[in-house]
């Protein structure tokens, strides 16, 4: 149940940190569409940037071997494939569960769920690294939608308290989403780009870390996609982002803003426009009762800040009911909000994908 | 697609508006579970209170008629199947589709998905009402969890710019729990319950409508109720709760709140207490990585203002591409907020029931 | 899980023989489909034939109260409820599990399985009444596919050792079908349907039922519908039928025949007419690795004799270990195959409609 | 949607004959279960025996790597995924797609859905080595079974005309299901498995094939497994089996001959032993309505004979739609029934783990 998302176009990840590989199969999507790696290649990258003051990962160069499904670079119609190796992968070592819970990482649910036999090394199945595989499917699905005049951009809403500038959600500039595609850190603002590194670093040098916002838009797509009640679209992209490690909250269009509005603030009044239908404004975010309305979709993404610091934390050993007290050493991004930008842009593709 | 909810318990609604009825089949209850029809009249009438200041709905009784799956009390196992008549249903008459979005309504998403058979009347298959069948099933599974020690209740956290008191999120009071279980209008603070209302009429005077935020909290859940990645808790209550009309966001915990911060900040030291293993305090929410932690489960969903209101708005025809005004008239609420609360619970009850 | 099929168009149906009324919820049909209520009651009858001297169940008028999804004869594109109600239904009689389980039911199996409060009464939800919302549902997917060119017919292929006539599967004779579709015991071959009624006569006089098979097919059908594998036309139509009521068994082209062939018997040569790929003959059943080649879709249905005869029978009531006689009394069909056909085309209707 | 069976316990799988590798993930394993690679490796080499007279297949050593969900030689809880490279797998050559499809096989209606991109080299994703990611996910879930005191076997019911020795159902023979476990051609009669050799040997003379029926059994099911109407376990099993290259047709216990007899025949009395429910015969197969009785389940699988013949055939080319004829070179199985065996199994076990 856990591992598949779709109904139509399918995915399927599977993995463990330091397992042997990680990977996930891609399932449903239609014969003949071209694949380009290099696309593929440079999403990936944007996922794992190289090392930088902001991002000090361990070094996983993500080579993705496509096992079935692509042929010629061409979709095939059948399931595709792909394997990802963990480069560092310790196959035999031993799992050592060692009880003490890390605070805000899943290791006390996880073990409560699954028992001893728990994989939790690096974060096991739990791990961030999972997202690649989301990403590597995302990214498939996504040069399809790009064939069809949709487009999928995001920025850092936020990072901290700094906040970007404001995206136009009526007529989003084709520029700026050109550039936020292909940017590893990707700001509207180069201003308030500089804050937010500033701020990342400061939590960095305090051995902490900072959580952040990302805002996903989505031209192009038509009025009538999506579904009334369990279906809709804003069901399936929250079900999807809350998915991710570390998201902890979504809201669309004015959202959570317009929870304080009246009526005749966040109504989006029609006109039409060489003859077409459009809003005047977009506080609805382009999706209304669960169904695409033509407008550019958008929404907001809370990423709690990396719950792995080097400050000292309390927790306890649940199996001797000690307290103790636990500093998370090893390299660990202060914020991994940037590196999250892909993933939701993927998923976005992957959901949207799945209901066309 | 659109119409069914869950895996394991699987909740089908159905209906129109103004069409025969509307209603719901709950399909994979357990055998042997008691039904209290007094207990989903409760809750029942909790979405649809009398005819007040503040609502002013059309008078719907709701008497559900049960169809199948319950007999002398108690569950058989196979399919539970209900309905509830709409008194003012008129099944013969056209359904007049005339092309006139209302802003912030479905009217133009569902005729670019449907065309010119959507039945629109009354809002149709989005119409609010639907969520009757919602809360229906919800209290059938409700009264299964009670029964295992798991409480679901909610509070309005926020109408426009007035907020209730905070939550005790570590530990909930039961005597709290208890009142708003059975409250129309569940505010913890009767101070800021008098604000709202105040908010809420100023509204209504003006011909306009109000927003706010619902926080649901759950106790009783055992440590290990989720699956990571696609299946986690945390998405199955976002896909739930974004399919109520109106509905917009939804956080988990410090949600959007912890994107501001700082790890050290966010994170729950774990400690334990009675041979419990708990966390100190709860900005997890009582959920990470999509399983639960053993603390209460809180979560806030954003409603945006009712989109009904009385004040002119400009819309188009877009049979004719005419600029057109419009003032929706008829009864309608100016806030949904105090109904929506039982949906949440309903709905928490449905995914809790059908992830455990 | 029990009560729903399909995955875009889905059917759930609910209901127990003797609890208030039947139906079910066809969910994912498009909007602006032509319905007919003729066409579904002519369906329903050749379910339910007139009490005759091979049929001779209680009398139920299987009125069709439809309550969402069809207004002015047309679909809407929301989930179409019906309902229809148990004339004879006693709503509060207690159920009285008799622990005494007749042979050839499910009384024991579902007891096993739900325990004291399942419901029985009639069969219950595990009545061949259940198949009537199944007509229903079949019957408005089946008016789309005619619409595309698709046919469903059945013939029965045998009572007990009477065999009729053979269906030409290469082309199938398009007044046959015709014929076949609209009569309540469809046979090809007028002297073997005489053959078939004396054999049914000659059981019901010695208190005793008789099985037989029903002969599905399907014309107009384009290659390549369908799917390799695990969703495959083969399983769709095979995981429905096998959901029947009695029946045991299913096999496609020539089935179990050509499990006795060798390949160069049982391999369909290729050949082409007017531009069309054809098979000079049809051994495959239209269906090779789960897709439709072009040619007609066939299959055979083996159905059980009716479990309930008025033979005295052994059993045990496993209350108190006892063994028992059972005589089942009532009014039962000495032979249920004539009204299954109509159920065997309305669930193929279900699953083509649902895979193209 | 093709390659995916499952609702608890899930199986993916993926790969073409001529890719890269295939493989699959299986999901929903609970964590904590012993998983012997030894067993796996039995059941592989069932399915794929050394070279011997009957069987000329290619090597393939079928050496499984297991990507994750596997710790220690226990299951984590998390997806199990696995891959089984193809050695002589030539990823780059062109898939020549010749437009001349081989009688009996799926290369037209493969064409049909697909178009040109459809990769059918060896076969492609329909190739029966597919069924080897089948047997390696069907061994765990076979081995926790085991555990629970559930023990599945087959045996060649017949090949061609010669049928094997009646198994007992009503209380199958402990020492024969183990035998039957172990062997390639597992047969209850030793003089019918020479017959049987013959037969094959004989076609494989004339250039032929010859098909078959696998009868398969399980023990150790207790009553009250399954579902009524759309998910019982004949649907289930069904659905799992006709998805298995080759197989046409199902049925369970008495099946197609029982549709010849009366009710007094194939009605099983119950009866108690030893405090047990159970019936003096097993003409139900185990099973009623689509729950389990607690006897012995068994079911026949009709498997055509291999289409792949060195007898020249008639096909037409439908890219210039010219009458051609082919005869198909290759090493082939005169017979793939003794193969199928396993795979048979597997999916019965899958089936089981996913029901329980």
């Amino acid at each position: 149940m856990s591992a598949i998302l779709g109904e139509k176009i399918k995915i399927c990840i599977f993995g463990e940190s330091h397992g042997r590989s990680i990977g996930g199969v891609l399932d449903g999507m239609p014969s003949g569409e071209k694949v380009s790696y290099d696309e593929i290649k440079l999403h990936m990258k944007r996922r794992m940037p190289e090392v930088s003051e902001i991002s000090t990962v361990r070094y996983e160069p993500d080579n993705i071997k496509f096992l079935s499904g692509i042929v010629d670079g061409y979709t095939t119609g059948t399931p595709i494939a792909f394997e990802i190796d963990n480069v560092n992968h310790n196959f035999d070592e031993y799992s050592k569960f060692n009880y003490i819970p890390r605070p805000g990482h899943a290791d006390f649910a996880a073990y409560a769920k699954y028992g001893k036999h728990v994989d939790l090394r690096g974060g096991g199945h739990f791990s961030g690294r999972l997202t690649a595989p989301i990403v590597c499917a995302g990214s498939i699905v996504r040069q399809m939608l790009e064939r069809k005049g949709i487009q999928l951009a995001s920025h850092i809403y936020s990072i901290g308290d700094i906040y970007d500038d404001a995206l136009n959600v009526i007529c989003v500039d084709e520029d700026i989403m050109k550039r936020l595609q292909s940017e590893t850190f990707p700001v509207i603002s180069v201003d308030k780009k500089e804050l937010m590194l500033e701020a990342i670093l400061s939590a960095k040098e305090e051995g902490d870390s900072i959580g952040g916002i990302i805002e996903c838009m989505i031209t192009g797509v038509l009025a009538g996609i999506g579904n009334p009640i369990f279906d809709g679209l804003e069901s399936k992209f929250a079900h999807a982002m809350l998915s991710i490690p570390g998201v902890k909250g979504i809201d669309f269009g004015s959202g959570f803003d317009g929870a304080r509005m009246r009526g005749s603030e966040n109504n989006d009044p029609f006109t039409w426009q060489d003859g077409e239908v459009l809003t005047t404004k977009n506080d609805h975010g382009g999706i209304l009762s669960g169904i695409s309305t033509g407008m550019p979709i958008y929404f907001k993404v809370a990423i709690k800040p990396t719950p792995s610091i080097k400050k000292e934390q309390r927790t306890v050993n649940f199996s001797n009911y000690k307290q103790e007290t636990i500093k998370v050493t090893g390299r660990h991004d202060p914020s991994i909000v940037s590196r999250v930008a892909v993933v939701v842009e993927s998923l976005a593709a992957l959901v949207l994908g799945d209901s066309m």
